[in-house]
């Protein structure tokens, strides 16, 4: 008989662009979605789950980030009806879909969170991924500015729920009708023809939105000229004049500003970029009274300071003057509920590149330093943002619907808490049951049972059993604290061998003959004391 | 100017065969899978998530459903590459991909569970969607039968902790290897080629697996000459002679066979298809001694006489009297956990479509009734199923790994519970302030965020608040058990009206003048007062 062809091994691999997420990485973010869904359920906030496949027709045809017009989602077509079909790439275009379709049915105003994946289908790189999670909460129907209020203070409130402190991170609150002000006194916005220099305008925005990474000089040139990178890539510009540059780093530059003719009032050099947050940790008092300070002599004094820069900025424009009331609209909405500058702040300097903003947009930072793969401290940077998109129902049912939300970066939120510690690291393999006999696997897993039924995790040995290397092994691999080991001549006597594998492993360090002697790391226990011992040894350990 | 041409709107609707689930839908579930999650940990089982999207070579082509052949998943082409990429269709395919890339870091015998939603590209029907859960725990490396039992009592384990009690459900346990022996002797197996009527096992397995809806008539229509269903739709046969069917039919009927050798030694009549459960009813005693009763009376009875009559029925074949061992090793690991045949017991009639099965396989059933969409009472049926697959990971590395696993399916697992009324219907609306009063937007807010303070779900309306009308109507919409009342008036005395709207709602609809004078549904308490009064009505309509 001819032998046949033998076809090629599949390739085990991932897609490029995507990854698999082991154990804690999975639980702990499942723990922080369930406590940020708490949150916002307290807020009145419903859940709403759509399916991870839209229409194209329903998502849109592009993504929300103009920067990348050429990124894409992952599209098919339906063999039946010939219809496309793609993942969402947010979710907010899914919102707006549920929106538009049961609008008859949903109460007005509708707040709703949604959590989970979303796709995007761009090139890969280090760090970049193709699939991630986003975690939104929207108001859709609520044209006050009551509801971006509301939702900066929830937003406050869930990254000290996932266990930011407060003081390590700031909510910083801008509003675009100030920014659009300002780009009508620079003369690149005409009021009478909102479509005039739209190009022009998408350029200024995502220059400010880089102010961060390429700095005053490198803005400038962005609404200039143009820039040329380090790469040589040139980067087209907006084509303004030096005197309308200036207007809106007028306003860029806000914030410095303020700092100067406030450092004169309180007798302080404005030396940090972030007054407000450094001058709490510069009263030096405990967390409480500190804020109190803070918001007694900065906070109402900042925002109110900021609100008179802004509206000298905007001067003789409406849609502009409109802009900075709302905003101030916003802080004393939140400072009635206890949110003071050293929680959520205005800020002009926040932007947000994206170009569907109508009103209010927010950023949540978390201000801590952590250390690059480098070695380099760095600032860990912006975890959360959002804003009032006005338009998006539209495009089903030529309503114009008042929405804003706000998206947590999970995963980039994850990586800040695991960069300080605050999660991971501590977390326990479970109890491993090794097998001695083969024939007294029942015991076996009548022990472990035992375990679990006091709430411990625990598991028998289902490898082969021959090699008892191989089972401790096996157990450190799992990070185990703790092996139970019973022979058949333990089995006889009623008592177990407890190995714990923590202090075992010490020993074998560096522990010194005296300190084996007092502390053995495996004794014998009567089997009836097997729970306790082990809860002790586990107590032990989380309690260091 | 030339008008331009109207683009027409697109159709704010979910694909076909994919819907949106809303508040408590998504909240119950993600409860449940928290539950499953805990069970599932506690037993040793890592969490794992890959990403939803795989290569097609990594998935294999085919769906494991072969009776749908056509079934397909969701795919498209890479663009730089040319790769085909899909959506994952299950989790096992996934599993055996992260296993044979891992091979070298993951501790052997690899635990592992996940969940999440799978996507299969079929034509939706009623209640059948495209977008569904799967949460599956399996064990990869571990070839004793061990692996299997901890997978069932972890699977009786999980649905007691969803809620599922003791006595309304069960887990059967078979073994693919009897069934191959039966086969043999029924001449539909030859151990010198496995691969010769292969074909006629699968109609003979997918026969037998409908043997619920077909009765045994229909079985033997399809492992004969075929069958002819009510449409006119006729399904080929096995071709297997009356001897032979009769012989597989010994396999089937099992169960009836050992109930009426049974029944005459403990004096009762088997008239009930599930005998053990049953028995444990009529014994009548509490839930915990009536158990003990079984399992003295009937349990190890049962199991030992079920597996004296499968060894006889494949007398002489080395394979199927493995299987048999198999199934005693199962029985007798169980029993010394405490999983007496109340929970899980040895049952022939199960034998699992799915051709990739090796040897035991398992199929949790719930064992109450429901009133089905016509009012009809009908037994709820399977919720989960599993067993034991050796050749997955072999695909890619060319070596044999032994695994062993289950898939539970939640959202038939919620619809069983809420049939059962056991989840859904106490689920509260938040408290909602209503705003009186536009420019005290600030006061209500932080009325909110008092009661918020205190756990209370709460919000304010963000609605256009002139129409109170409106408000109260938007509060019955959400659900919300009290509504919050504060005019300017009230505000200057310091207090609010607390609006019992679940009351209101009863009393509008049948009280008595003497009802309503006695616990009035609209009252006015001091605004410090406010959060204790509205606990107490929220406590009171809990109670109830």
């Amino acid at each position: 008989m001819a032998k046949q062809k033998k076809q090629p091994r599949p390739k085990a691999e991932a897609p490029k662009g995507f990854r698999d997420y082991f154990g804690t990485e999975v639980t702990e973010r499942a723990d922080m979605l369930a406590k940020i869904a708490e949150v916002y359920r307290t807020h009145g906030f419903e859940a709403l789950e759509t399916s991870a496949i839209e229409t194209v027709e329903a998502l849109g045809k592009y993504l929300p980030d103009v920067d990348r017009p050429n990124a894409g989602v992952f599209a098919w077509q339906e063999e039946d009806d010939g219809k496309w079909l793609a993942l969402r790439y947010d979710m907010t275009a899914p919102l707006a879909r549920v929106a538009a379709q049961y609008r008859n049915d949903l109460p007005t105003p509708y707040r709703r969170f949604t959590m989970g994946p979303v796709w995007r289908n761009e090139k890969p790189g280090p760090g970049r991924f193709r699939q991630f999670y986003q975690c939104d909460a929207d108001t859709v129907g609520a044209p006050s500015v009551a509801a971006d209020a509301e939702i900066c203070g929830m937003l406050s409130d869930a990254l000290e729920a996932v266990g930011i402190p407060r003081g390590d991170y700031v909510v910083r609150v801008n509003n675009r009708k100030v920014l659009n002000g300002v780009m009508e006194v620079a003369g690149v916005l005409d009021p009478a023809d909102p479509t005039k220099f739209e190009e022009e305008r998408g350029i200024v925005l995502r220059a400010i939105d880089k102010f961060d990474k390429f700095g005053e000089e490198g803005v400038r040139l962005l609404m200039g000229e143009g820039r040329l990178d380090d790469s040589g890539d040139f980067t087209k510009g907006a084509g303004l004049s030096e005197a309308q540059a200036d207007t809106v780093m007028g306003f860029v530059n806000a914030n410095e500003a303020v700092q100067r003719k406030l450092s004169a009032s309180v007798g302080s050099e404005p030396q940090e970029a972030d007054f407000l947050r450094r001058g709490a940790a510069a009263q030096g008092a405990t967390p409480d009274t500190s804020q109190e300070q803070v918001r007694e002599s900065f906070g109402s004094v900042w925002n109110k300071s900021v609100l008179e820069h802004l509206r000298e900025l905007v001067q003789g424009c409406e849609a502009g003057l409109e802009g900075v009331d709302e905003l101030e609209q916003i802080a004393s909405l939140l400072d009635a509920q206890g949110y003071g500058p050293d929680r959520i702040v205005i800020d002009p300097s926040v932007v947000r590149g994206l170009g569907y903003y109508t009103g209010p947009v927010f950023e949540a930072e978390l201000t801590f330093e952590i250390t690059d793969e480098k070695g380099r401290p760095r600032q860990f940077g912006s975890v959360a943002g959002g804003g009032r998109y006005d338009d998006l129902v539209k495009r089903f049912t030529g309503q114009v619907v008042p929405a804003t939300g706000v998206s947590i970066g999970v995963d980039r939120l994850l990586a800040a808490l695991r960069a300080k510690g605050r999660i991971g690291g501590s977390a326990q393999g479970p109890v491993v049951v090794t097998v001695m006999d083969r024939d007294r696997m029942a015991e076996y897993m009548a022990l472990a049972s035992t375990l679990r039924g006091a709430g411990l995790r625990a598991e028998v040995y289902l490898g082969n059993p021959k090699n008892f290397g191989n089972q401790l092994k096996y157990a450190d691999k799992r990070e185990s604290p703790v092996a139970i080991i019973q022979g058949s001549d333990e089995a006889e006597r009623g008592v177990v061998q407890i190995k714990d594998l923590i202090l075992g492993a010490k020993i074998a360090q560096d522990a010194t003959v005296e300190e084996w002697k007092s502390q053995p790391a495996q004794f014998e226990v009567p089997t009836g004391e097997m729970v306790a011992k082990v809860q002790e040894i586990l107590a032990r350990y989380e309690a260091e």
